[in-house]
């Protein structure tokens, strides 16, 4: 439930209301709407009191929370995210993109140069690295965060990088500007939590079986542990179709709008896992009202060390920028 | 295999080719392709002739298709569907739109009427349903037929409408222009080869829970049979998210188009089952490069005797059409 | 809801029943359980007349039935169907076996002595077959038809094979003993209402993709139209895992038998697609309380000319039998 | 790769076998298989040196493995697990009972002095939970496993009890027994390799959308990180089948057994959902062929505290038991 307050509100009105709602709920939270004070109540259910908080003098309105979900919810202001110079949310895209994984600095920063020039902020880039089999390359580690710090210094670009295990959680903070929880950890509660300690923006990928609710409960983790700089990563879900990587999920663009205030970006590379079909799917992604894409680019995918059968080179980006701008007015964005 | 032949070909030259390829594929097809003459050998592999056919006299060249789908592969040039005056694949874009069941002549008319005004030339009305429970209204049947048709005369509109099983093909096809195969349908093989006799254009829904190869198969079936009229519609998978009605795979566009020559389109409708979130999904479809969409549209929704929940309203259909030249340019498609 | 009369009933206290209920329900339907003369109510929701109805003279008990499927729910009494000799349902286990398809009659026959020797009393083989590509065989048709029952004549046993089209319901029907409803015409409503009209008893396999409900609801197709004798059959669904061709979802024969009053029976061929995994899931079959299995075996598998891979030998199939007294003893059946 | 040696293999043939694989295996494994000595070469593809061990003297034979998980592969000799006075794997057959939480000591003793009395040597007791919403009870933590810890010893019962955080593996490992990775943390493979340090016997679930591939895969991690003592448990994945909580996947029994050597038990309760299937799919699951049962148990099951709906009472886990003997006898199991 959150409690919008009048402008003209009085101290005393304030105290009033203030211990009445703590006299149940120990941990309301503060913020502005639209130049308006509100107090969020979000631990318990409140409803039976919605008509004595209506009622007390200088509250404007009330507007309950159904859903189990509480802080991320569409009945919150839009959450716009501001790190760095950057803004992700409502009225702007952003388009995330680089390696799949950091293999040198050379290439790593030959990318960011090709990148930076096509006016991209944000370089994604893994150093540590879920892969399903123990035989396959495990990522750099620490070694790769020093290479893409040193790339982001040196281009004045953002750095977004994924976070595998709570152990990493302080070291990669230490080095990286946006955290990335993967698809396989979106269910890692106790990883969630420990982000949610941390003060950087967290894209948080949705587990490739998990339902919407599933999802924004996991945001819910983060922004409760104390992070809600979140946005969430559609990429793609399990089903039974095997010409597509993973089948992704377009409809959760406007189902995240209709039930979340948090932002959600595309990812196009994992979801199909197939390099030839990433510029329709941007297209799309721009045009159904995402916030923005996280796409793996590289200047010659085949010397990707990982996933080089999804990456796309800077010609077919170039094609995906070029029409960003006409697609993403459709929703009044820039 | 296709055979392309040379624009110089003699008589003779041509006699010996089809001898040749006669002595073992019984059933060559003929078409034509950028004034080039074709022929295509589609019953058997025959890749061990290919540089006996390549070296024949008069012979442009030799296209394999490794596909067990033949007749309906990205090797063949891509199909256009010209049917009463409307032009449907490539470089075209179609909107049907429409009620999901007729259920009077007065109603469907009062629909017609709105959406020609928006210059739609493609009305859908469903006349025989499959519903989950025999309790469900099944629809109008030859009753509906008739209205369709009427609406349809006196408007100067083509019809769309579903046949549901082998014992109606002949009753529908004579009432309605284009005939659609329900997802249910999809694997109803001895369907597709009785629609495979007749003339009309169809639209070959996706099983709910038929693969990308499995879906092109049963277009095959249909083209086999006779009939390459053929339109896919991808209207969403069955998956273990319950949000929405279905999960869209608005991957299949592109995927289409690498594999097939035919045209693809988007049923918005039964893919979400939320008519809030139609909009986003139009401009996505459009935006991916797909050929068309099927939507459920009503002057009042809520009057819809079948998924009043997934209707949209006359107003926010127009909010898709605003936007429709601006997106279908990106793919050249007018 | 169904009514319960009183054994001793008078015939006033009867046609005072009758016309009260049958002033809002106009087909109540008449059987017998466990000695007593029962009346379904099964069209309407009746709920707020339970209480007139259950203080009227003759009355024994009145039950609800909330589900939407009502003439094949578990609060009817359980379906024992009886047909030649054979009784399918509660207390008893019958095994269907044979090959996937007919091929000769020599073959089929030889199969058909070799199960008679079993002791196994109903031979599977398809005449019609629904194949995913048109260019695969797609069985022998009637001429399969008259070689099953020439076989089934000649050794006295049943004969249980698949329609796959409303048109050739009557045709096959006139050959074969039991129908099989495919998994790919579950949803077919108007084939499920024209096999509702033949006597023969009908095994209705589970859609892929169909839920519980849905397949019930099939169910109650077939019932609704006439023809109650229904089997049902478990043979695994689509999802994500590709080791298996299906993933058999065993849970179904406990759930079947808490929800409806039909019989289950699963096919361990189709949903594991692996010869080697017939018969742990056999075993698994009957001591989970399956009322039988169908099973595709063959003397020699490898002949099998379609889906060899999954038929098991009569070596396998005899490992089977041994243990079935053993497992469906668990269940009191025999 | 694995090099079986003969019996009578001299010290210097030895010698000369072993120098010749560590010239490019720096890490070959050793271990007795039926009383012959082995060395397993597990890390590279070494197939092209086939012929050359093959025909070295005091070689008895090679086996090859082309799967991607070596370590726990069918090819090498059955795992069998001994630990503390318990064998789990071939030839052998374990219940493993008891509530999902732990809530109380009295509680658990109640319980545990129950399971003791039917011969149940193994006690499951949730003292960390992974639960969708923050708000949701997330376990007592080390006061839980402090409770397990007590009951154990007092009843001297071993305790299986889940790890959900790499940082909780040295104190779960400190007072349980067998420790459990729980189907969310199937794809966590820094918390495999951190399990992979500790002796403790694990029990690997199934990831509810991993495939069979990806479940052995994870098991590699484990034994590759040093602790071999896995025991798969299917536990049901996720499908579009929303009547039971999970699909259970029974196929894996047999499946496991013709991929890997380690034993594979079933969970009944978190794949179904619902306590009146439980005895139905435990009997199932014990004809197929598992090597144990894990079960939600509880002398109330509405006093759980969580997943009540799935805990089934004594008396059931009784009848379930008078079974056993007969049931694992199929696979001569005792």
């Amino acid at each position: 439930m959150i409690i919008v307050l009048k402008k003209e509100i009085t101290a005393s009105q304030k105290d009033k209301i203030e211990s009445f709602i703590r006299s149940f709920d120990s941990s309301p939270s503060y913020w502005k709407n639209n130049g308006f004070d509100v107090i969020g109540l979000l631990e318990q259910d409140l409803s039976i009191w919605e008509n004595d908080l209506k009622n007390m003098d200088g509250v404007e309105k009330v507007i309950p929370i159904k859903k189990e979900y509480k802080r991320v919810a569409s009945e919150l202001p839009p959450k716009i995210i501001k790190y760095k110079g950057v803004e992700i949310g409502k009225d702007t895209f952003n388009v995330i993109a680089g390696p799949c994984t950091v293999k040198s600095y050379e290439e790593l920063k030959e990318i960011a140069i090709s990148l930076k020039k096509k006016g991209i902020r944000l370089l994604r880039a893994g150093a540590y690295k879920l892969r399903t089999s123990p035989y396959s390359f495990q990522g750099l580690g620490e070694e790769g965060l020093k290479i893409i710090k040193r790339v982001c210094d040196e281009t004045g670009m953002l750095s977004v990088s994924e976070i595998v295990s709570t152990e990493d959680v302080e070291i990669v903070s230490k080095y990286i500007d946006i955290v990335v929880v993967g698809t396989r950890n979106m269910y890692a509660y106790p990883l969630l939590k420990k982000i949610g300690k941390i003060n950087n923006p967290v894209i948080l990928k949705r587990g490739f079986s998990a339902t919407l609710e599933e999802w924004l409960l996991a945001a819910e983790y983060l922004a409760e542990s104390g992070n809600s700089n979140i946005i969430l990563c559609e990429r793609g879900i399990r089903t039974f179709e095997r010409y597509t990587r993973n089948t992704l999920d377009i409809s959760m663009i406007p189902a995240v709008k209709i039930l979340s205030n948090l932002p959600i970006i595309i990812d196009p590379s994992h979801s199909t896992g197939r390099s030839e079909m990433v510029k329709s799917i941007c297209f799309a992604s721009m045009a159904a009202g995402a916030d923005g894409l996280i796409i793996e680019a590289h200047y010659n995918p085949i010397e990707s060390i990982v996933d080089s059968r999804q990456t796309i080179d800077m010609e077919i980006l170039q094609e995906i920028l070029d029409q960003k701008e006409n697609l993403i007015n459709l929703w009044d964005k820039k």
